[in-house]
């Protein structure tokens, strides 16, 4: 047996051990009793401990030494360079390091959810200062042995490929041109009937499951349950989608589930022969988000779709005004200055996204002190959307990322967001029925293109190679700024 | 650290992969879709191959010879000598051997599920006698090990402190005195009638889960689901009981549940600090299954306890002359000279278990060829309980266990029916009010008593040390047997 292939068998029982911990974590979300938690935490950190040891063992080492010197194919090279990848970031830190930085998010996350609670950003304070330290240090290290400065190599653990210059000439366009886009369309917007309820939740998970089957999703292969905190999660080959039914309100749910189906069809669309492999796995966050907003906010919230919507809608709880073709566009694309992001529509998200940048760059450089990030939240707010939060429960504590010590994940909701626009763009360029078939309720021709385009790839080319051979350019803001400007522009 | 303390940190890791993986078992049962499949065996592979290398690691070995000469409690010295009896079993055969059976079993289950299906034995016998034979030269490698012959080896996997010599001299008794009692009571017993349904889904599950909460069953640690094959699986604190629901029957599938219950407290009762340990699980199949029929055929199918059902189901699905207190202890305890095991009664059943161990003894030493096992089997029916089964799948293609590998399984069905009786004779010498606490659907005394004799006991002493302890005797067959009168006999 070839080096090369002994080191798939590895990666291969790392993956399949790492598809017990995703069912194990959907079970916490979806299933499991509160009692099981303290008992959940371990499996799982035993999981995570195993993974770790087989990741970086003498024997991993070895087998990449000696694998570099056998013939490989091109998604093989690609494989063990990734694999490198891995074992790099993983040895780079000393074991005393990951277990405080293990310890110190999970003590801020609870500290976090008890000072969101209490609006106390002081009791929090102290967990992230420590948060924040071991994540500069575990970034300074593993930059060093990836040669990237630290908020690089936080940046690309999340999306390989994505750095602070890419990211500055991509928010520059957003901050100059969406404020004056989001003033005019508040402006200007229709006031949208909110549908009369109650809508009983038999009913809506009805619906949502025979749209994720037109969407594409394969019930053989996964299923739709119920959490307090949507995700898409389980495995590509059994994927786990869940959501939260509220009986007097279907219109954002809905939205949520399609959302969460796009991240599945990525998922599930994975090439089968590299499964298990770190070639064969998703891009990165940014590529991920970028499946789910290509058919949340691309396909799901255009007239075209909404026009078939409203039939469903009629149909399932009986027609009423509020479900008007007409009235779900003004609905779906209702813009509106808010404090909380992940209540934010399209056009004002970006900017949520773009106060985060700047103030996680600020605190990982030392240029700002976690005692002035309070402050410096609301003059951010007030600049970027002319609004002030009143509690720092519904400013810089309503997010757990940082608390988790998720610095550099932020980003790419908004690099999702543009390259959701410039794939569609470029779907629409080469399949000129694309949106009269989504009209019709059909999504096959965008989940063949999306398959073909992004999903099949995987992580076999970097990101811009893969953004570049799907639209012809590189990732930039034109489509989505276009895109923006047709969908909420006045004009 | 102590190299005892060090050994428990290993099987302690060696539990919680174990934990994962019985999470991952009920998932497979009752919620994965059919497509994931082929990756859960992937899933559960990887982490049977995790724990089997940190079992059998030089490691282990170092830590155990260290250990015994340090100084140990009676708790310690158990778990040490469980630890050692694991180590042996794991490392008694080689690897090859190991994989060779996974693969015989696995494939001998594929058939056996075909062969049923076509009541073709013919198709199932090769396979079988592949399984039977390595399983042989496993049980004889390990038996070598341990000091024991070979059935005795299987036997011990399963229920540690059985043996041959035991069995025979318990189940001799039963096979004397059974057939008489079971034509009697078929003489004389009424006819109970059997209640109306439909009885919705939704009911049934709200009586199941009110009896649960009843009987003890904590759902801050544990749930209720539906699966084909009823089972009580996952941790102790997070245990996972199925059922399955038929919308025209109540009766029977009620049962069930209670039944696993029982299985559930046990597993609930172990005591907390020695979770993780081998001698804090449970103590083997045959005391597991005491628990389970100490709640259902002692406790749940009285007459008391009857009284008490008959106004909840009164409650639950209208009242009708079949929910009448006569008429649900007719029904419950109504015999039949049935071809099927896991449908017989309590009275007819240990003859079934009496087959099962003659023949796979014979089988085992090679007494019996497979050639001759479906007439060997029709002959034993015939000669113990006066029946024929016309086919070989109402015969000896009934069960699972065989084509599992799962030899010398069986006897504990019956050493569990056995051992209820006994204990429910000892718990209500000692609480002269539990069936008066019972009719009021009052559990705690009973419950306390088993968690006091028997839960928080697990595997801390051998098997008949903790029977006489509780009981006052041996294991053997008088309270059953004056159970069985008390209850069908016709005086």
């Amino acid at each position: 047996m070839s080096a090369y292939i002994a080191l798939e068998r590895r990666f291969k029982r790392i993956a399949d051990l790492g598809g017990a911990a995703a069912v194990l974590h959907w079970d916490q979300a979806a299933m499991m009793p509160k009692g099981g938690n303290a008992a959940r935490g371990e499996q799982l950190a035993a999981l995570g401990g195993v993974m770790h040891e087989i990741l970086t063992a003498e024997a991993t080492a070895e087998l990449m030494e000696a694998a570099r010197a056998e013939p490989l194919d091109v998604w093989q090279a690609s494989n063990l360079k990734l694999i490198e990848e891995r074992y790099t970031r993983a040895t780079a830190l000393p074991q005393d390091l990951v277990e405080a930085k293990a310890r110190a998010t999970n003590h801020c996350e609870m500290a976090w959810r008890q000072a969101r609670a209490d609006d106390d950003y002081a009791s929090l304070r102290p967990h992230l200062e420590e948060v924040l330290r071991l994540t500069r240090e575990a970034a300074t290290l593993q930059g060093e042995k990836l040669g990237l400065d630290p908020y690089a190599a936080l940046l690309d653990q999340f999306q390989p490929g994505v750095d602070e210059a890419a990211i500055d000439a991509l928010f520059e366009p957003l901050q100059d041109q969406l404020p004056a886009l989001i003033e005019a369309r508040i402006a200007t917007q229709p006031a949208p009937e909110r549908p009369g309820g109650p809508f009983p939740k038999a009913q809506q998970k009805a619906l949502a499951t025979n749209l994720m089957a037109r969407l594409g999703f394969d019930f053989d292969h996964g299923r739709l349950d119920e959490s307090t905190h949507p995700f898409c999660g389980g495995t590509p080959s059994d994927i786990r989608i869940t959501t939260r039914y509220e009986e007097h309100e279907t219109v954002s749910a809905l939205m949520g589930v399609l959302h969460e189906t796009g991240h599945a069809l990525y998922e599930a669309g994975l090439p089968e022969p590299w499964r298990g492999q770190p070639v064969g796995k998703s891009h990165g966050m940014a590529i991920h988000e970028s499946q789910s907003l290509i058919i949340e906010m691309q396909a799901c919230r255009s007239p075209a779709f909404l026009r078939y919507l409203s039939g469903r809608l009629g149909e399932t709880f009986g027609q009423q005004r509020a479900f008007e073709p007409e009235n779900l566009v003004a609905l779906y694309t209702h813009v509106e200055k808010g404090l909380i992001r992940v209540d934010a529509d399209e056009l004002t998200y970006p900017l949520h996204i773009v106060l985060r940048y700047r103030l996680e760059k600020a605190l990982l450089a030392g240029d700002l002190d976690l005692r002035d990030l309070p402050g410096a939240w609301r003059d951010g707010m007030r600049e970027l959307l002319g609004i002030t939060p009143e509690t720092d429960r519904e400013g810089c504590m309503q997010d757990i990322h940082w608390p988790v010590g998720a610095f550099g994940y932020f980003p790419n909701y908004t690099l999702g967001g543009l390259l959701a626009a410039q794939l569609f763009q470029a779907a629409e360029r080469q399949l000129p029925a694309l949106l009269a078939e989504i009209e019709k309720g059909r999504f096959a021709p965008l989940r063949q293109w999306l398959r073909a385009n992004v999903h099949e790839k995987a992580s076999s080319v970097p990101m811009q190679t893969l953004i570049e051979e799907a639209t012809g350019s590189r990732l930039d803001t034109a489509a989505f700024l276009a895109h923006a400007r047709g969908r909420y522009g006045t004009a």
